[in-house]
């Protein structure tokens, strides 16, 4: 079925700081794609975009920032992905709407992108698209582009106050998109002082580095952190010196000619970074390519504690239960007792009788196979940080946990992203997610509960039992599956048992996650 | 709503002549994406790719060729598009199907992309997507990439024996591919003996070149050609030599060394081309980046005379109103008819008279102001293709015309790619052709009328008049629009009285086509 366009010449038209803006309406959604927030120097903060005369047209995505490796397009059943052209001039958002009245006051949710800090786009993922979520939810979404890798995090303060902060541009970025909301959102329909961000995987991380962030500090005031926290990243040194000095010498610059780095191109600086940081990483020194505490970013809040300011964000934090374990395993459901036990002692020897029990406690519906191909990174991380937010912080912090099995091969746990098409209600977008009686309704339970916290605060939602935040010694969880259920410390002896099982996905010991 | 998926370990799979492929069910239609059809080293001919053992995934799309310029991404909404990663290893197809019995035989529609022989891929714009049109006419869709600028179409056959083809390469990939449907599409419920080759712009040139390339006889048995004519592309020579010779010196190479073209990057090769192709340009020189006529591929027949085969072949060719040249008027349909006649004569002068009359007589229900936007190079040149081939081809050509206004500021006259999410059943893909009451029946006869063209060589279908077929004296032209009607040698007195106003796309004189 065709839809409903419109678009002339002066609707949808929305006057902006810096000028006008016209988008399209598509079946009554107001749409603007590729509205440019902010401009930047390579490595320096970035500054209010130019003013323009007359109406510019907003109806094509931004560029995305460039990225260290080429792309690949693989795994696409699991994560249907968009490419698009990238440039350093990158710093873009897309608004979609149901009114752009300025006194609606609609409650805005912003969406930051995985790829860790260094991959991905605001519409990497086809499961981003904002269109169904603003006209489900009645909200505001924003998706938003920024400077990644070294050009969003290579710390250069110790060759010259100029780039005091350059080890944070990539966030610094997030930031100005914060400010041009606080500015603009108005006119798109959009309550500034009820901004929800969210993001998973390196999004998730994005949101809760904005709330140890003193610059965003009112800029937004609730947050959701998918799968974007993780026990076990790899750690990295402070002293950004040796990493630079060597992508210096690479390039045949001398440390005292750091600002030639500023007009090198981005392919050979990307070259030279490549080549040089394999070593840096193998010594535990800094490798950039994610935030650096300093005096703007005040570092992970589990280990340095929260900010006054995050301590007053509300927040839901959760997982999926397979992240980058997933796979399945043929006959899956057919297989005896004794083979399932028999597959389990191969992987886990004398532990396996426990864990099946342990898994089996917590998750009665699952296979126990699956326990093979449990998360332990992200889960473990997730409550850690759930359990200290609530120590310390008079606003609620829900948690999740996503356990949907997929209709892949024999039954596929749910993996890393799979859980964003049902919040972002796009189960129409990714083919995967297309099990019948039963994407429709987890969806909108789904979705439904992130737009109600983005509203008011309270994720409750209709269908769903209710969800309790977490205390200082209690993790509430919300089960998203297809019953969906809530049950307090239910997996903490699974995990205890687990542990010395756990994968790193960073450091992999023996599977990785290998897109089908 | 989320739809249904179906992908277990054995289901989809198809036996092919290298091995197993596996793909996936959505809503019943069977996908696969980014088959590997052939093999190519750089300039040589293609080879049938290697076989293994066990099933590949068809789940992603395959690479798409390099590009001479990087991408911008701009008037998404006249065309959206789906950028993907490159490499020159890019002889991927994708299927779209109803059926895996071998036995079904149903037609087979094979897309050749546009963006000249230099740009684009097969999934470019969204309106590419081959599930909608084979599930609405049960047909096989293939959509195909292949080898594009310098690598499908240099000709190095001065230089060496073993490049004797390099100048048609990328066409050479097309006929693979054909050749890989032949031995393979059965297995995909495919009938390998009623297959249609279409494709729009460059699309369509690929559709006319195969007519004239005997070693593609046989393997396909209808075409349609999309906007893919035109009256007064630039001409070039057919000597390489001096475009080679230079490229070589660019590059720091003898004549003598031309096998190191092979090897140094598509980059550096890309740099060398642009840098020198302006001159030879400017000379009339041969510049590369189309088919070259040589002993295998017989040259355009509309200058050398259509081959014996390509007699055989029956032929739909038709164009959209405006191509290149639309564009909007402020209060277009609010205007006077003085105000009109104003802007006619500040554009023809005193000619304004005449162009509004028989623009009048050829479209009545248009608005005048739309002759400033009219195409003359593709009609003009599809006009004579069609009653070339008819004079001498004893299966019928059918000829078209696209007319409908589009929702874009005060009413956009249709434009060069505007057509192709209705002759592709995908309206629903592309915002703008969201007219309410008009699009979705539109689309339904217009892909209908290829479906069936498809299927039995006859476009007639419900609710459309009966489509006469070209004579060498008559042109009977469908017109596709809110009505549809059939006219006949309706615009030949408007074309000679617009000659002296046309505008040739490639070498404009006042406006170009600016995308919004």
């Amino acid at each position: 079925m065709a839809r409903t366009f419109v678009c002339t010449y002066d609707n949808p038209v929305v006057e902006t700081k810096q000028g006008k803006i016209r988008g399209y309406i598509i079946d009554g959604t107001y749409t603007f794609h590729g509205i440019k927030y902010a401009d930047a120097k390579r490595f320096q903060q970035p500054t209010e975009p130019a003013s323009w005369e007359g109406v510019k047209d907003a109806h094509s995505y931004g560029y995305v920032s460039p990225m260290l490796n080429r792309e690949t397009a693989q795994g696409e059943i699991l994560a249907p992905h968009r490419y698009w052209p990238k440039d350093e001039n990158c710093q873009y958002l897309n608004i979609w709407t149901q009114s752009i009245e300025r006194d609606a006051k609609k409650p805005v949710m912003v969406w930051f992108h995985g790829g860790g800090y260094s991959d991905g786009s605001s519409i990497e993922q086809a499961a981003y698209d904002g269109e169904n979520l603003s006209k489900f939810g009645d909200v505001v979404v924003v998706t938003v582009n920024h400077r990644l890798n070294i050009l969003g995090y290579l710390d250069l303060s110790p060759y010259s106050e100029k780039y005091k902060n350059s080890g944070n541009a990539g966030n610094a970025d997030l930031v100005a998109s914060l400010k041009w909301i606080r500015d603009n959102i108005a006119g798109f329909g959009g309550d500034p002082d009820n901004v929800t961000i969210f993001g998973q995987s390196g999004g998730g991380g994005k949101v809760y580095t904005l709330m140890q962030t003193p610059e965003a500090d009112g800029l937004f005031h609730k947050g959701i952190i998918m799968s974007g926290v993780g026990d076990g990243f790899p750690e990295q040194g402070t002293d950004s010196r040796p990493l630079v000095d060597a992508m210096l010498l690479e390039l045949g610059l001398a440390p005292e000619e750091i600002e030639n780095l500023e007009t090198v191109s981005y392919e050979q600086m990307a070259a030279a970074y490549k080549k040089v940081v394999p070593a840096i990483r193998a010594a535990g020194g800094y490798t950039g390519c994610s935030p650096i505490p300093n005096d703007w970013y005040k570092g992970d809040p589990r280990k340095v504690g929260f900010t006054e300011h995050a301590k007053t964000i509300p927040v839901i934090i959760g997982t999926v239960i397979s992240e980058f374990g997933a796979h399945s395993i043929p006959n899956k459901h057919g297989l005896t007792e004794e083979e399932q036990m028999k597959l389990l002692k191969e992987e886990f020897g004398e532990d396996a009788g426990t864990l099946a029990a342990l898994f089996k406690a917590a998750h009665p519906t699952k296979c126990v196979t699956d326990v093979m191909m449990l998360d332990s990174f992200s889960r473990v991380g997730s409550k850690d940080f759930a359990c200290k937010k609530a120590a310390v912080s008079k606003v609620p912090t829900y948690n999740y946990l996503f356990t949907l099995e997929f209709p892949l091969d024999d039954g596929t746990p749910a993996w890393h992203c799979s859980d964003i098409p049902f919040f972002f209600h796009n189960t129409d977008k990714v083919a995967l997610t297309g099990i019948p009686g039963v994407a429709d309704e987890l969806e909108r339970k789904m979705s439904g509960a992130f737009v109600n916290f983005a509203r008011t605060g309270d994720p409750d939602v209709e269908g769903l039992p209710h969800w309790p935040a977490v205390t200082a010694d209690v993790v509430s969880t919300m089960i998203f599956d297809r019953e969906c259920v809530v049950r307090a410390n239910f997996d903490d002896a699974l995990y205890k048992a687990f542990a010395p099982h756990a994968q790193n996905p960073f450091q992999p010991k023996k599977k990785t996650f290998v897109p089908h």
